[in-house]
């Protein structure tokens, strides 16, 4: 299966092209929209949301991930394998935290070019082709690099910020919730929120944070906007009460 | 064929792992997105919605409806057989005009859960599980329940408010068209709104009621957005003129 | 393959409702969302966008082209085969520039009519399965127009305004980059733009156009949003600077 994990949205062409490459190219493959709107050239952001959203999936899967500000300047073309899941995509850390969490990894920089490669949409020219050679079962294209030579080899563990706002207005952070207590609290734009187990154990309209269905913690507001409420948006730091001492 | 009911967005991984759930559990079955945007937390909206929509797939096919605002608390979660239909969804009225419409209906009550259950993402832990066993023919894991025992089961024939509006602006009632006359007129924030056949009948610019392409009545503005030259928002009450006497 | 091309936007049955009558008709064809965000109601500017992305794709494909506000009126139904490719949508200019551009084409009145066509939703009752017949391999059912009688058949090689604003903020024109030269400049809303290759060639922040990956002359900004930096919509006149003599 190839999993497409972009910030392109779902409105305009962009994904229906990429799907168009992969069904001329390994059309026997299934395709799934996992995400189209990481937060638009964030790959940090889309770095964590990516490490906490593709554990689901089985060994074989094939990530095809494009979040790619710097597409047609000098950035590098990358494939991971990582605990068997295959992940194609810029070198910008997008794929840097699957990268580190990994228990086995190994890394390539693609030396491969298609024939008519654009300037501005290398999701469809690049690495749609190389995500359909993966899900064919061919190498990869490329030489292997160490993974601490990746762009975004040195961001943190977990990333103590709201990293995506979902369409209920829920914030997930970049934090794992196993690597906080039930006694800890995080705070945000000056506002101390409680853990709860999930929405229905909170009163309609308080606010709290939980341990999202993928692990993250996450802040949200019962039958209510969490964005709206508390006034948060992607980028937006969170700090961590009583201060973690591991 | 699995229809997806649901509101959780198109954007967000929420689609996506449902169905990853779906193509592990029941591959060989197409997956089709038929509405992702119900009202947020608004099962009454859905429940009319659903009803409408759901009538034009043949027997056999699979509901998988999630508008679950009461995720990880008690509510049930329900199967329902309705005209040869099969519905998967959490017992909160979301299912019930399809019940109260139907002329054959059969409902079960889950009793099977799966190994993992998250807190808060039934729909990918229990609720897509389940519609890929009906999906695969397996029978309903649970106790069979009287129609009247299900939440809103006393709601009303027909909703006298908009359910629904749509990218162009078109605002959908819960009323079925057939129950209207020609001469019905629909009065929605004070403006009072005649019937016409299609928007093409109107003048551009004119606002109108009219039969949609499922039989509910639906307000629209020729050309024009009715939800903004209206002032019309989900939940606003609609009147009757004249007073429907059946 | 069959693309889908409407106005109907992702959210909402309408896409849903397509797929169903496709997958019914012509269950084995693989369908794929083109766009679902034409500028609503505006055949030109869809006309535009179709005629460089359809481009991409092989013979044999067919576009399912839905943006009609004339449905239930006095419109016309259209089949066009143009360089060995697919199209079916309303005679309202949609199908025009395709038309136009076409080394070879032909085109065909529908005369057939399904059983049920509703007022509202032609997409459904009437364009889906046209697609899913020629999918099918079955000939035009209408009777053969010359070009020069199609709605918008008189309309310009190229369209020198915005036609489409991505997610990112970027503003498509409908001009053709290889009908400009690298010192073009395009002027819209009073601000004068130079030609750049590609956003990574520009400081960030900056404002240029460039050639996108289908060809069209694109207004974008580095890491920005066109449109909101520039005051962008659809439909905004563009002019050429110094004006092209050929």
């Amino acid at each position: 299966m190839i999993l497409l994990f972009t910030d392109f949205g779902l409105a305009g062409p962009y994904v229906g092209q990429m799907k168009a490459v992969l069904h001329r190219e390994a059309g026997a493959v299934p395709v799934l929209d996992l995400m189209a709107d990481v937060p638009a050239f964030d790959a940090r952001a889309g770095a964590y949301l990516l490490a906490a959203y593709a554990a689901d999936f089985p060994a074989g899967s094939v990530f095809l991930c494009v979040v790619d500000p710097g597409v047609g300047g000098d950035r590098q073309a990358l494939m991971l394998q990582a605990d068997g899941r295959w992940f194609v995509g810029p070198d910008n850390g997008l794929l840097a935290v699957v990268a580190r969490r990994a228990r086995q990894v190994e890394a390539w920089r693609i030396t491969w070019q298609p024939e008519h490669l654009s300037a501005s949409f290398h999701g469809r020219d690049l690495f749609a082709p190389l995500a359909a050679r993966l899900a064919r079962g061919e190498p990869p294209p490329g030489t292997t690099v160490t993974p601490d030579r990746l762009v975004g080899h040195d961001w943190p563990d977990d990333l103590a910020a709201i990293v995506y706002v979902d369409s209920f207005g829920n914030a997930m952070t970049g934090l794992r919730a196993e690597r906080l207590t039930d006694a800890s609290r995080l705070v945000v734009r000056g506002q101390r929120l409680e853990r709860a187990r999930t929405f229905s154990a909170v009163a309609p309209g308080d606010a709290f944070w939980y341990e999202n269905a993928n692990g993250l913690a996450e802040i949200a507001v019962n039958q209510g906007r969490a964005d709206q409420r508390l006034g948060l948006a992607v980028g937006d730091l969170v700090e961590i009460e009583p201060v973690d001492s591991r």
